[in-house]
């Protein structure tokens, strides 16, 4: 129910919102929701994380904590990300209330209306709704299998007339796209950043569900790539690797624009929940994240892998998809006169539900992808989804073939 | 600790806040928290509800729940409010991540930069801070012992080229001023503003801590009295009856000002903690709420009346103040000619501190008064305490004296 809403708030078209309505009463089998499934959370740890801590600090749960975090949390997440080859001693952490609540202060801090943005295309919708809320002018720029387009970004930049704010990217198994950066394409967007003045935010919520240890390289931050004049926010999140429950997220910035984040921050929510930021600190500081991930990784990719496997047996071939080498995603691409509002609409009825692809175009245009989540996807349902959402490819291909000839 | 962080916070004064910083080593006695003792708070009732969580629910503690907030509480909450009189059935609440989100929702919604928003003199320095921050121009009309001044406010009202968007007030034992609004000076602010078009913002985080249950009537909220033409929209709390550390509050309004609140609140945080917002419902389905607040009322009380008795013993007779019937404070009157910002200085150097009372005028001026609160401070320091900020005080009385003659 609530992985349902969740979609449906997560969408801009209102005819794909009535649809959800409708079929709310039906039992759904749902590749939408990106998060992960009720069963896989650490419910035993953190039982035994609150029933451990000593009374002072069940005390401070109930408490007003700092705006800017709860310093022992603060710390930990110091050795998180220092872990990840991130330079925290020049730079000063923001813990918020989600990584949403970080973009949304982020973009209070640095935008007006009729600023423009720069985000990637397709783009994590909640970013979207962040930015559009802001009143800014977003120009997106199209992302391949390797990154961002540099081509496309560098004559974006020089066709406008102001320069943007920032560019907003997520390098890190790409929600929607499920890809990651190689090195070389984050290299070069920094080379293509570098002189310009743009600050980069670099969301990296997903870094940690990585498939394969030998491949844990590519998630490398390029905030962590040594000094250059590119500007580097970084914002995290404990959704994906405890609970989006918990409401806690992170940016990593220069002081500066710390000092003034924690200001607007200071006028959203005072500070972050006491109760959800002692639990996380003791995860970390207890050392539970790191079997807990192992375990994540190995779901996931059970997942991935089972998905992956049905896709290959039930879809037509005229559709095609990146295999994802971490995070929640398979990106779906349809033939280019197909629309995925249109699969949703036959789909639906069906009884399964996926996001479409013109949710993640800050345009709401661009419609021959579809957004398939497998984080939130009991395994038992995984075959059976795909089957009815491949009768529903079928249907659409079907009738527009009929609709050319 | 951060009792401490949270007085320097609400300071507006840099030269305060210096003060703040030198003297933060030392061992200081402090009136200053507007927050219950952490002594004071329900730990057993929520060690028995979180270990009695059936192991479903546990696990929707984890995950994202409806940016509305968590169904269950939002029906808990219509109880809670139907027992206070508040007509639930035409409205709708929105939860927020604590009540100052609330605040910060309606002004994003309603406030455009340079709109002018009505508090009172003196008003709650958190919805200063969150007005400021939208770029508001503020007109602040006075109080006194019975609520806002009703002439100025008409006069004010009268004065503006452009209408208000809001009058923010918190009538019931206000945030300095410890006064609950009488019934009469309630309906004549309902009056004053009817066919104004001006919306009310009623603020009401301390309602449930009267000290004497025959006078609980005073708290009536003016958003249950009945029908008229004064769009009311409430706010409320769990701060002050369960703990700020969850950051749980929630607003009461119109259908249409909600819908667009949680469009608002979705580009803020996505939703508020369902870690923290189960719990709560739990506490208040237990009926754990209303033993706990006779066991808070009754600690508040003996507080207060401890208060009250050094402040008459060692008070010089030149500051008067008013007893409060409910809340966390006590507002002292100064003779015009004292600056509390004086005090203040005397006082932190003898390891007293307190909050000024220019911090609670929207112009950073008026200086007459300083709010002492007894919420969190622990009773055997409260002799000592008043002892010595009577010292300071007289001290700053001598040499004032010394000036004039």
């Amino acid at each position: 129910m609530y992985a349902f809403s969740k979609a449906v708030n997560s969408m801009h078209s209102e005819d794909v919102k009535q649809l959800m309505k409708q079929a709310s009463g039906k039992n759904l089998i749902s590749f939408a929701g990106g998060m992960p499934n009720n069963d896989l959370f650490p419910v035993k740890e953190i039982d035994e994380i609150y029933n451990s801590l000593p009374e002072d600090v069940k005390k401070l749960c109930f408490q007003y904590g700092p705006t800017s975090g709860y310093p022992p949390l603060v710390k930990s997440l110091e050795c998180y990300l220092e872990n990840k080859g991130l330079a925290v001693a020049n730079n000063k952490i923001l813990i918020t209330t989600g990584s949403l609540q970080a973009i949304s202060i982020i973009a209070r801090e640095f935008v007006n209306e009729g600023d423009i943005i720069l985000t990637e295309n397709p783009c994590f919708v909640g970013a979207l709704t962040v930015f559009e809320t802001v009143g800014a002018e977003i120009h997106s720029i199209p992302i391949d299998k390797n990154g961002i387009n540099i081509k496309a970004l560098k004559s974006k930049i020089e066709s406008l007339d102001r320069k943007p704010k920032f560019l907003y990217v997520t390098p890190n198994y790409h929600n929607p796209a499920g890809i990651v950066y190689t090195p070389e394409r984050k290299k070069a967007l920094l080379e293509a950043l570098s002189g310009s003045g743009i600050i980069l935010i670099e969301d990296d919520a997903y870094s940690d569900l990585y498939f394969d240890e030998t491949e844990r390289h590519l998630t490398r931050s390029m905030k962590s790539m040594g000094d250059n004049d590119v500007e580097i926010i970084y914002t995290g999140s404990f959704s994906k690797i405890l609970g989006p429950g918990f409401r806690l997220g992170f940016m990593l910035s220069s002081e500066e624009i710390f000092e003034k984040a924690e200001t607007v921050k200071q006028a959203l929510d005072a500070c972050t929940s006491s109760f959800t930021q002692i639990l996380a600190n003791e995860f970390l500081v207890q050392e539970k994240l790191e079997p807990y991930l192992t375990f994540l990784r190995s779901e996931y990719l059970e997942r991935k892998n089972m998905l992956q496997k049905y896709l290959k047996l039930y879809m037509p071939e005229e559709i095609k998809w990146n295999e994802p080498k971490g995070g929640f995603y398979i990106w779906l691409k349809l033939p280019p006169h197909i629309k995925s509002t249109d699969i949703f609409k036959e789909s639906v009825a069906k009884g399964v539900v996926f996001v479409t692809g013109r949710t993640f175009d800050p345009a709401s245009e661009k419609d021959d992808r579809l957004r398939l989540s497998f984080s939130n996807m009991p395994k038992d349902q995984i075959e059976k989804g795909v089957r009815i959402l491949s009768e529903a490819i079928n249907q659409v291909l079907q009738s527009s073939k009929v609709g050319i000839s």
